[in-house]
Order: C-alpha cells, then structure tokens, then sequence
C-alpha cells in the first residue's frame, strides 16, 4: 500500500484500505509553529490525537508509518487555501516538522463489526456531515479557532454501544463530544454543513457528533500562519500501529 | 492545600494530601528545549504523561493546576544537580515553560482502595525502589536515556488486579512495563537501587516495574541541558482534575 503511494500508482484516498491499521492525517508546518502547534494538540486531545512528531527537517514518520507518503496534500498559506498538491517534495524545507494525528478511518470498521451501522458509509463516498461549533479549542500561542465536528447518524439503540466502543480509541478521537440536539453546540441548520454532505438522521436515528480531524485546516486558517501543508480529505497515511495495540 | 504551599506554610512532600485529586511533577526548561522535550514526553508516555504545557514566560498550570506552587524544587545546570530550592521566584525567566507531568501519587490510593496492597506506603516515609534499566527511551532532540522505573512489591494474586487498575489511569504511569524478573530489563542486583529503597518482596509477592516520574531528573543529567528545574521527589503539584475523570 504505501509502496503504491510512494511510487505514484496509488493517488486517491484510504477509505477502506489496511483495514484495521490506524490511519493518520498530517499537518507540516516551519518549526517556528511547531512548538504553538504541539501545545494546541495537547490542550485539545479529542480533535487532535497525537500519534508521532517528526524532528526538525526529517520528511519521514520513522515511527508511526516509515517508507510512507500521503496520496495527496493541501497547502495553505496566511490562512488561506493555496492547492491541492499530490507530491510536497519540491515544498519540503529544512525546518518542516511533521505532526501526525489519528483520524478516524480505521476506527468506522470497529463500529460496523460491532454491528453498529453507520449509513454513510454505505453511500457513495461515504462523507461526513462536518460543523464549526460554538465550542472554542483551547488556544496555544498562535493557534486557535473553533471545535470542528463530524456527525454520524446513529441508531438509537446502538448510541450507548457507539460512545463505549469509540471510547477506548482516544488515537481516533475517542467518545463523541456531543448527542442529539445540535443547537446545543451552535448548529442551528444541521442541514447546512461547513464540509461534506448531510445524511438526515432517520427516525430511529440519533446524531452523534465526533471530533474532527479537519481541525488542522480549519486552525491553519484562523491562526493565519505562514504555511502549513496537511493531507487532502480521506488521503492519510495507513501507518504500522494496528488499532488494536492503541486500545484503551 | 494549594494556598498552604504558596504561603510557604507547607514545605514538605504532598502524600495522601487532597485524595482522588492527580499529583502532577514539573519540568522547567526554556523554550528553546521545549520543543524537544515535548516530542520526547510524545514519543515515551509511560514515564512522561503530558497533563498541560504553560505557554512561554507564564509560571502558572492555569488549566490543571491554577495558584498552585511546589512545595520543593530541584535545579539541575549542565547535566548536573545544583541545588534544592524551595522557591524559584528568582530563577523563573521569561523564556521558561512549564511542562506538568502526572505521577502515580494520587494512583496509590486507587490500589489501596481495590484492596491491592502497598506495602512500601506502610513503611516510614512510602518510599520505592527507583531503577535504571536496559531499555531506552525513545530519543528527542538532545533528550535521551534509559527508561526509569519503580517497582512495588504485589501480592502475587494481585498483580493482574493491579495491571487493570493501572492501565485505566494512563496520566499516572498507566499500566507496569515489567513483571517479575528484573534480569530482563537489565537489573542483575535489585538490591541495589539507583533511587530510593529496596522493599525486598515476600515469598507471595512479585516485583513489579512500572515507569517512573524521576525520567526529567534523568534526561537532564543525561542530555546536559544547561538548565532544567524540576519539583523535588514527593514535592508535587495538587491538580484540579480528579484521577476518576481521567480514568480509560
């Protein structure tokens, strides 16, 4: 899998690949940042579950995912989207550092053979609906903005199950922060998403809101830093550690 | 507690002070060296659990430890012990940064609770054998060094008992790194202790090695950093989190 990443025959994203590996985004940012950055990730472990900080300059997560490079990129710079870019290696620098977090691919899988059914991932694309909430991260330094969620429609009767199971993979934002009313957490049209597609809870359903992983993106443009480099959506890095040895 | 200690009205270490709260240690370093010392606490959570990083020149834990001072400190220069110092008023610099580590302190009592005898905590002054072992830490940036432990003697009917207690509570050290055979982690003489004081286990007990606090002490010395400040052993900070709600 990674070797077809690396040699350019794999460009599209992970979604069901390596299935039970934990999958990682990545943002890469001037070291300058990197010390704001990590403290954010600290102060804020839901949407930010750090799985592996690369040195100073090393382009390789020799850890977490070695011989490894994402399927494809997104540069931003002061705080605005620049491209989509499938190789950095011309973007690189000597004082890039590499922040890799879990993402919450690898962990959909547990869920389903838990037999708790998550409709979207039975439609095309399998997207999220994603929210701006009122909920503020905690700042560090530069880095602020607000707690970004993804909702899945979840069956009533699975609820409980839901938050226990995604409870023991804090690599892969663990519990959900919030259930059911989104006007509670500042979402007053659940309809009108700030990424991906709405799947309407049907009446058997309840929304169940997630961390996300979109936080990096969403932090890179409030803080308005410089440059920052992170995955393009469902394009993460498929890394050594199985799910299973990150249990809590 | 907390108003004791900065009113210079308790000078001593914080055992069995304010119950079910998380003791936390310290480590002060500039902020020049913080950046690697967080990938190394990132890369060796055992011995280094992160409860909150003070963003530079702010000598307050305001997230988990708000008016709170230690009752002791230690200075270490160049890799080596300077002095103990109650007060570090007038060593603290704009540049310093606060990294606060949980300790198995208040984790103690959950054992006790559970009926897991600690016979070291019967014993005058509660003190543990502290090891150097084989296994290294990973390294970070110019931090490096063996792993750290503290065994306790379990009773050898309590030691599963024990490992799932532990392992709930990863902010305190989380589960043992090692049971039973000290040879395996390279001590050939338990007896002979790096810190501490040896309680040589009973017929029915079982050495067991879990990741110890002391690893700042340790990777100062070892890295040379020119400054490093850390709490004095047993000298803790008291947090605001109770252990229950940082339980897996």
């Amino acid at each position: 899998m990674r070797a077809a990443v690396r040699g350019g025959r794999w460009t599209t994203t992970t979604h069901g690949l390596a299935r039970g590996y934990v999958q990682a985004s990545v943002a890469i940012l001037p070291e300058k940042y990197a010390f704001d950055f990590l403290r954010f990730c600290q102060r804020n472990p839901k949407p930010c579950p750090l799985l592996e900080v690369t040195d100073p300059g090393d382009p390789e997560a020799r850890m977490a995912a070695p011989g490894s490079d994402l399927p494809g990129h997104r540069l931003y710079r002061d705080g605005a989207f620049s491209e989509e870019v499938r190789s950095i290696h011309n973007l690189w620098c000597d004082d890039h550092v590499g922040v890799v977090l879990g993402c919450s691919l690898s962990f959909d899988e547990v869920l389903v053979e838990a037999g708790v059914r998550q409709c979207h991932l039975e439609q095309a694309g399998g997207r999220l609906a994603v929210y701006r909430t009122s909920i503020e991260c905690v700042p560090a330094g530069v880095f602020h903005g607000p707690l970004v969620v993804a909702m899945r429609p979840i069956r009533k009767r699975d609820v409980v199950r839901a938050v226990e199971l995604s409870a023991r993979y804090p690599i892969a934002h663990g519990a959900p922060v919030h259930i059911s009313d989104p006007r509670e957490i500042g979402m007053e049209n659940p309809a009108k998403v700030d990424w991906g597609r709405y799947p309407a809870p049907a009446e058997d359903e309840a929304p169940v809101y997630w961390a996300c992983g979109v936080i990096p993106q969403a932090t890179a443009m409030a803080s308005g830093v410089p440059e920052m480099i992170t995955h393009s959506a469902g394009h993460m890095f498929v890394t050594d550690p199985h799910l299973s040895t990150m249990a809590h």
